[in-house]
């Protein structure tokens, strides 16, 4: 049975005495509305762990003015059953007074929040480096687990786990896919037949730019062109980004040296999917 | 004998260790050229734990472009002598380069740091709140020791530990005094002997001003001209400040509610001397 823990005193006295006696902590940093990419992150970090937490916060410091926080799905019990479902040992559930009684300091993210989705909300990620910060020395976890979907956020958690010297592993995991390559997406459903189908191109094309990169393509511009022209081949949904940085820099490139991530996003009707795929050279692996 | 440890990943490893043997810790952040002050921290981080740690470590993210970051005094030999006499455990002394290979995201302290030592040296305290959080998280004290004669340091630390949810104790330890009162300092010797003999005037006139609050005085003004006039009446020293500010909320005050702090500086010939006092309603105590 998940047991449900709601101050922050409570929950770090229960992780103390957990590592104490020597278990291993593995956590899920969530805000609730769990589907498929957080059950995956979930069952991760408990079968890596003895001990396994999931938070739901819906973090008020990581939405803009403009943004949708009071809007955003809250679905508690239905949250808590799927933890239980899952054998998940603990559920932190803090309220926004309980996170922050006052915020007599902010965290502020450089150049690696300038692009793609940070330079678009300007101090998301400032909020979410705050909020995980915050949640690491309440959860004190051995090993935390992240999507990679959201490419920009792991890499921004990385850089802080080893500035801020957190004492722990950040596990990113593989984006969780359709059969057919489609990257899973609560949005999937708002696809029409047609476009459904089509959409297994974003997924392709960046198969294909990573071809081209282990044949030994080291222009930025050229696998951006190659996932473009595929892309435009392939299906009729508008491109509305296909970026190229390197990774886990977060730096525009030209000629890769090292790793390399690519980005895209592409509108259909009633959705807007996201796909990306990080780009190593496997002969050094 | 103390160990010298240079790396994080030795530090945090062995601190790790210790910790899960049920071992505490107590931790005492220094930048070395250690003096009185500092060994009275050591000695209480040492009788309350199992484990006694002391960095050394000379921030340059504290220290602004103009100020003496190459010049501050470096005497790591002598250092380490003294925490060997002293018992002390551990000495961890990292490099610049260990601490920051690169800095991708910044603490900024916000009102807590426009007064006072903070409105003098702007970015001082984002720098000092990064570093002790990086030490907390590589060090993971049990408790962690500093002087109040920084009492705005020691309030901003408190702010940070309460705001990222670190998982210890900060102890505050009062300032250490000559026999006379005068708080010490490597200053001192700097003063004439005519200056030494006034300059117990700094902690007389707090000790005035306390006594005027444990009467009922609640008026932070009125706190303000005890000080000024007895320091006026007792030494021809120039008074350079004198601020009564809420504790530790560091925010100005007219009528005192709850605790307050009175900081002083008088310039003398060679020498700027600072004391303070922390006033609070000992009825309650």
């Amino acid at each position: 049975m998940t047991k449900r823990i709601t101050t922050i005193k409570e929950m770090q006295e229960i992780t103390t005495t957990l590592k104490l006696k020597g278990n291993t902590i593995g956590f899920v940093p969530t805000m609730g509305a769990l589907h498929d990419g957080h059950l995956t992150l979930l069952r991760r970090a408990k079968s890596e762990n003895d001990i396994s937490v999931a938070s739901v916060f819906v973090n008020p410091l990581q939405f803009g003015p403009d943004e949708d926080y009071e809007d955003y799905p809250r679905q508690i019990e239905i949250d808590e059953q799927l933890l239980i479902d899952n054998g998940i040992d603990y559920l932190f559930y803090p309220s926004a007074e309980e996170m922050y009684p006052t915020v007599p300091m902010t965290i502020h993210v450089g150049e690696m929040a300038s692009v793609l989705e940070g330079a678009k909300r300007p101090g998301h990620f400032d909020g979410v480096v705050m909020v995980v910060n915050k949640l690491f020395n309440i959860v004190q976890p051995d090993r935390a687990y992240f999507g990679k979907k959201d490419a920009q956020q792991l890499a921004i958690i990385e850089a802080m786990v080893k500035l801020f010297n957190h004492n722990l592993e950040v596990i990113g995991i593989d984006i969780v896919r359709e059969n057919d390559g489609l990257a899973k997406s609560s949005r999937n459903v708002y696809l029409t037949e047609d476009e459904r189908l089509e959409a297994v191109a974003l997924f392709e094309s960046l198969k294909e730019a990573n071809k081209a990169f282990q044949n030994g393509e080291r222009n930025a511009e050229k696998l951006q062109s190659i996932v473009i022209n595929y892309l435009i081949e392939h299906t009729k949904g508008k491109i509305d980004e296909v970026a190229v940085y390197a990774y886990p820099e977060l730096k525009p490139v030209d000629t890769i040296t090292g790793q390399v991530f690519i980005s895209i996003a592409v509108k259909y009707s009633k959705a807007r999917l996201i796909d990306n795929i990080i780009l190593k050279d496997e002969r050094n692996d």
